[in-house]
């Protein structure tokens, strides 16, 4: 049987975690076309003309962006919600998401992860350790002590589980693959949240495919994520060249 | 009587305007801290931790960028919706206005109204004219291509005003501030619509005060904004010194 989703995207990415882990949650299936950033071919342009991952297909409906596949996730399947019902609460947790997509994807993505990881691995370029070093000394600290001010001492952010937290926890994943570890001592909230958020059987889930995925080249990707049981579709819409650029994040 | 609403941001930002025309369209009053992209003080980085404007403060709840805002209007305020209740049209409307959000931010904004406007408005410097070409002749276009492919024959975007169509509207005005008129031959779904958005009286009241404002020193500006009816606040976090980098939108 063929699930009703189709999601485009790299279970490296922040923003395909987020949206695999509300979909683990909330118990829908999907079939996954893998593909990594950069490597789009002309198909994946048209589908994604900002050339961004992930991409949800829904028969008809194709949609970019992870907050927006969040929503939409959340408004067709009210289980498990992921955002809170009261507006005010519901409108911190929009904040929160968008903070944590737009400043920790230019500080962890588009900084350290990109510099560490991806530009040595896709590109075979080397790092450029003065704008890894000023992401990981000063500006990563500086979006630490803002969400250190915002979250609660324990627990999750609006009392139930939702985008927040998960979308915090989605991205400093990406900060512990080039070996960033928050400091518990100076950004104690954060370092518990996330905690608490890795420990949730979806992130576990996932954690165990990315560890794999990380240390495997692109061509071979496809065959260990079908060997660790994941549902991928039959094309790839990801065998384009890469090209640097822009980080297709969000 | 106070509002119960303060939004801060100039008029003449489209993620400002998308905000007050949702506003308007739902019968909501505010009262208004006009301040410029670039010059908000340290009491305004400390609300706005991506030094970005609109802010909307109500009470003791203070949010960053307009989706979020106005997503939280919607919810707050149902009547005159500004997003669909249909799960899959909604989605749709987030994805578009994300899109314009997004990619019309970095063409019409941060390219064309930067560069023609704001950099000697603000800052004194001279229009780099090849970055302004080039977002005028090759980005804006395929921007253009994309939304025509998106927009219905005529009528609003899902049927009813949506933030879609919003949105599309917001940016285009900016366009047009440094005469940038869309080609109604070449992209005529975008041309009806931008006309059917701009004669709304929402747009309307704001088009009036934008004029004004976009011939007046910042300076002056408070002073327009009262003799033009609009209600200001008494303090302003708008008097920092300008200061370049990144346009600080959202």
């Amino acid at each position: 049987m063929t699930s009703q989703y189709t999601i485009i995207g790299n279970p490296l990415s922040p923003y395909v975690r987020k949206v695999l882990v509300c979909m683990d949650l909330k118990g829908l299936a999907y079939r996954l076309d893998p593909i990594a950033p950069f490597v789009g071919n002309e198909e994946f342009s048209r589908i994604s003309p900002l050339r961004r991952i992930p991409v949800l297909i829904d028969g008809e409906l194709v949609l970019n962006d992870s907050t927006v596949i969040c929503e939409y996730l959340q408004d067709a399947h009210p289980q498990a919600p992921v955002y809170p019902a009261d507006p005010r609460q519901r409108a911190r947790v929009r904040w929160l998401e968008e903070y944590c997509d737009s400043r920790l994807g230019e500080v962890i993505i588009r900084r350290m992860f990109f510099e560490k990881g991806l530009k040595r691995f896709l590109f075979n370029q080397s790092t450029d350790e003065a704008v890894f070093a000023k992401a990981r000394d000063r500006e990563l600290p500086q979006a630490l002590d803002y969400l250190q001010s915002q979250l609660p001492e324990q627990g999750w952010i609006t009392g139930d589980l939702s985008m927040a937290d998960i979308t915090i926890a989605s991205f400093f994943r990406n900060a512990s693959f080039v070996r960033y570890q928050v400091d518990a001592q100076r950004w104690p909230r954060v370092a518990v949240l996330l905690q608490r958020a890795w420990a949730l059987p979806a992130f576990e889930r996932l954690a165990r495919i990315e560890e794999r995925i990380a240390r495997t080249p692109l061509p071979q990707q496809r065959e260990v994520l079908t060997e660790l049981g994941v549902d991928l579709t039959e094309h790839t819409l990801g065998d384009g060249s890469p090209r640097p650029g822009v980080m297709s994040g969000y």
